[in-house]
């Protein structure tokens, strides 16, 4: 240990991110200005990763759950060696730079996942601990070392312990003994609204205990050595995971050390030049002294030298154990596995009706056969979900009721590698996780969410358990692919769109039985497609999603009764595949004539695909408690409701 | 204490339940087969309540958190003497009735809240604490007793304990010592998935204790007397809220008992045989002994008593001091005082460009003045929220990093009643409380979401932090209106609205500064109205919402300059209040000719208003980190941007 060259590093830390907010003139210097040693102590003494190759898979991983923090990790990223130039940091927070405001994954070489949104951090760390052990275990080979050994390193904030999600995961990461999970607690009793004895003063550490955690104190935030001998503890306990509370100062050197004006708000050019004065720093912005840059070719070559000796020791296993290799480096590239859809290109539904919940546990089984990547469960209600795998061993997950960890952790499993993840819970419970959905989204994690009982029709247990908006809301976010399958087929054909996609998906299911309609792969596809079509060109075409294609398709019948012979129905899927479909293909699909749309659920957003003469039969109100066939007539969901209103239309009575 | 009557009131209840499962052929007879003897004991020997006068201001509030066991709650009302006869009972379920699948707020009388959605129970009944707390200190005077003073209990599962929502709630009631919280967890260690070994393995009570609760244990679920003990206990516990650990057997006395299958379906006739055999019970469906009528006539008259001397003692009191209590019963009336909004009705914000943020601090400032009734505080965001009330003492509260629970907490105020309460955060972190917003819409509690940076144009913060779908999710949402004000006055007039109206309210405000614009009480009113209008027919009209108002007021001057001086905007602060209207006001405001739809959010939900000709510029999109100006014009929102897609349309390239 080099004690001149790590205190200098920690002071350039610290003076690079306020360098960064000041340049940006917006930012959140206070943390990383309190939390520089520890950061610093963590990735110089232990962290093992390798700046020339961020993707290595067996490297440590490090989660800046605080994510306001992000001038603190773009620093450690500069001064480790990662293609991060200086003229990144000095371009902070500004359009098209690579240091964006809180930390993006895919933009930023280094950046595990996004965060900002608080308490998410540490819940993706727990699914990227999760994913680690379940890999571990998946390519063991008794007697020989593991193909993966690495621990999870978070830095997280008062604020990300106030959230429930990360209490969900905290319980979670406990209750699975993940042992190479450590957390280093940022405990400078300061939150923005002041002292954080104004609404948080549980104790922390008692509570991770009472979570089955290691805890541990570090008093001086500053001390280099005893955040180390944490660090080494929590390395050590392999059957606990571990929290370090490290006691710091906000804003450390800085005139408004301790205080809550320090946390988001630049310094300003005296209170700089004093808290250069403090550090004996020089009067220069964005200075690395040479020490500091000596450090960052250590840092690189001792990554190397990591990542190439576990290459090398992988290799040679290879020569013993080729199979085992190559499945294991498939597992790595997230490349679907030769024939990974063959067992569910063959399923077959027969002609009785099937709930959409129940064929997606039948499609979820067949691709598990060949997908020994899927791994995944429900937040307590596999066997309404129909999320078990039969025969699945530990690839069944127990979330427990903890919706929002769970999405958080599909996510750092999915960012972790190795793993296609899926979760499920009832569609209205969607809401409990909407925080770890969109960053699903903006990540682009492939994750699967098996959404199920996804209208009223779900009955008996009354509007509290009964979806209306959360429909339009999923398909509000962009880049969540959201499938409402008609049927068994399409059912099973969207799971497999879901597993081929790049980004996350959503499968909206019923509870109840729907009759099974002829497959037709290329139309779901493309996210919508004329499943009844009619000679000549349609008097009116009856749009729906889900469950209400086939109650379109009973309307259709119900007005070639009533002389209406000319009626067209097409089944949507998924909005986001139609809607990047080209306007020739929609407008073929959609015709020219009248049209109505008919969904168990909000009308938001149909009228883009009815147009202004057309009109939408939905449910803009909250359900009722009621078996549910009655429940769904009661909110106009229904062949007489349908038809009223299609006959209306026809008359002239437009939308 | 008549142990025979008790034994057969437990019993009573219990067999109820089952029958009211049995009947409907749907509902969770688990719950309270196991929990009917604790939930007795409370009822029997500690609530204070009116079974004749459910709204009685000073009775305890009683909140089954764990809301599927409503077959539990329902017989306790019957058995209390509410106004719920047997016959709601025998229609468990169905159309229409009382007794709906999971309890619902104003449909049953002596239903405190809607709970189902796991957790938020929990954190109701800490806002309802709170209220009670805060209205004591709010109309107490020096040595004389309370106006107020009761109890909150709640009847909590593994799965409210297992909710992150809980877990927020839990630590901010041991924080703010509220000793009249008492939970009684039914602790029968059966998820739905299986054992809670599955995947709930911490210590709760340490948990609890960590957050400042006293925790109790009751070995045996079925001891009335150990069980009225730990309660006692827990009332006599002032300083800190208390957790009674009540261990228990799930499905008890059912051939099923102790396994995750009697959960949520019913028994069938041959197990009910065999129960209704271990409880020596005939057999008859919904049989109630003589015994129990008795203990039903004694509650009700107790009942009576206990409220009739809480009113004669407000009403001597109001003899001495006729102002404090006319006062609080204003407050509890929920009427709005005399002269509520003058200070609000005064409020200037002269000409230069402001923050509807500021706006928004300033009119609830000036609305405090003339509400006492008016409290919240933010998720540890005040500053930016411009949520703190000036003087306002501890009508400003601290929720800390905690969005659901405060979501949850301050519906939970407004069921208590004499508080209208709002909360805040930035609009992108609703995501992380849409299950309580959905609550507030469904039991149309009066509670004011202020929720700031509604855009891109927060800037630097990038896409983490810039919310792009929130705003449609929350208009997708039934029963909650959304207000998205265009400047100052439109944002000062949101909020009169928002404290008349009958449920909650949305208020989406800007970071950045908004120019002011001439205020027009009555189109905000209506949702909807001509900010600028033309002569003639315009050739196109451009309708907006918020900071996209005045951006379409400056495309409307480009737009004359390049020859259009045809040209009207539309502000459309509220869908909810201009759907409202009638058919001829919308067609009046909207014109018959061209629109263009601009808003600084995704397009979902826009196409209802433009007509199939017309068009939408939105971002329907992730964000960037970047300054707010520039972010703001990378994402299409700019005049150069607006002014283009505007001209197309003029010139018959369509939607």
């Amino acid at each position: 240990m080099n004690l001149d060259q790590d205190a200098l590093c920690v002071t350039t830390l610290r003076m690079l991110a306020a360098d960064m907010v000041e340049q940006a003139q917006s930012g959140h210097p206070g943390m990383p200005l309190g939390a520089a040693p520890m950061a610093f102590v963590l990735w110089s003494r232990f962290l093992r990763h390798d700046p020339s190759d961020p993707g290595w898979p067996d490297r440590d991983r490090f989660v800046l759950s605080a994510g306001h923090g992000s001038a603190l990790l773009y620093a450690l990223l500069h001064l480790s060696g990662y293609d991060l130039p200086l003229d990144d940091l000095k371009r902070f927070r500004q359009m098209g730079s690579r240091t964006p405001g809180h930390p993006e994954h895919g933009l930023t070489p280094g950046v595990e996942c996004s965060t900002g949104p608080l308490g998410q951090g540490l819940a993706m760390a727990v699914g990227m601990a999760w994913a680690e052990r379940q890999l571990g275990e998946r390519f063991a080979v008794e007697g020989q070392s593991p193909l993966l050994d690495h621990h999870v390193y978070v830095l997280a904030s008062d604020g990300d312990l106030m959230e429930g999600v990360a209490a969900e995961a905290v319980s979670l990461a406990g209750h699975q003994r993940l042992g190479k999970l450590v957390v280093l607690y940022d405990d400078n009793r300061i939150s923005i609204e002041g002292s954080t004895d104004l609404a948080f003063t549980e104790d922390v550490e008692a509570r991770f205990r009472a979570c089955g955690w290691q805890t541990l104190t570090v008093g001086d935030g500053e001390d280099l050595d005893a955040i180390a001998a944490a660090i080494e503890l929590g390395r050590a306990e392999r059957g606990r995971p571990t929290l370090i509370r490290v006691r710091t100062v906000i804003g450390h050197g800085t005139p408004l050390a301790g205080t809550p004006t320090v946390h988001g708000a630049p310094l300003g050019p005296a209170r700089m030049a004093e808290t250069r004065a403090y550090y004996n720093w020089p009067e220069l912005s964005f200075h690395i002294p040479e020490e500091v840059k000596a450090y960052r070719a250590g840092v690189i070559e001792r990554g190397m030298e990591l990542s190439q000796g576990w290459a090398a020791r992988i290799a040679a296993l290879e020569a013993s154990d080729p199979a085992r290799v190559a499945a294991f480096r498939e597992a790595l590239s997230g490349v679907l596995p030769e024939g990974w859809d063959a067992q569910l290109n063959a399923l077959e539904f027969g002609d009785k009706p099937v709930a959409t919940r129940v064929a997606s546990g039948k499609a979820l089984n067949a691709l598990a056969l060949g997908l020994p990547a899927l791994i995944g469960g429900s937040a307590d209600l596999a066997p309404s979900n129909n999320t078990h795998i039969q025969d699945g061993g530990s690839r069944n997950l127990h979330f427990g009721v903890r919706e929002h960890a769970m999405a958080a952790i599909v996510n750092g499993m999915a960012l972790h590698g190795g793993w296609i993840p899926f979760c499920a819970t009832f569609l209205v419970f969607s809401d409990y996780m909407r925080g770890a959905m969109r960053l699903s989204a903006l990540m682009e994690t492939r994750v699967i969410y098996v959404l199920t009982h996804d209208s009223v029709a779900v009955g008996e247990d009354g509007p509290t358990h009964q979806p209306i908006e959360q429909v339009a809301g999923l398909r509000a976010l962009p880049g969540l692919t959201v499938f409402r399958p008609a049927d068994a087929n399409e059912t099973a054909l969207s799971w497999r769109l879901a597993v081929a996609a790049r980004g996350p998906s959503a499968l909206i299911l019923t509870r109840q039985n729907l009759p099974i309609l002829p497959a037709n792969p290329e139309g779901v596809a493309r996210g919508g497609y004329v499943v009844s079509a009619c000679d000549g060109i349609p008097e009116i075409t009856l749009l729906a999603s889900g469950s209400e294609v086939s109650l379109a398709l009973r309307v259709k019948d119900r007005l070639a009764g009533a002389g209406h012979g000319r009626v067209r129905v097409v089944s949507m899927p998924s909005w986001e595949l139609f809607a990047a479909q080209s306007a020739e293909y929609r407008r073929g699909v959609l015709s020219a004539g009248l049209r109505l749309a008919i969904e168990a659920g909000c009308s938001m957003g149909w009228h883009r695909w009815v147009g202004e003469e057309g009109d939408v039969v939905a449910v803009d109100r909250f359900g009722l408690s009621a078996p549910g066939g009655e429940a769904m007539r009661a909110v106009g969901m229904s062949e007489e409701g349908v038809l009223a209103r299609a006959l209306e239309l026809l008359a002239g009575e437009g939308g």
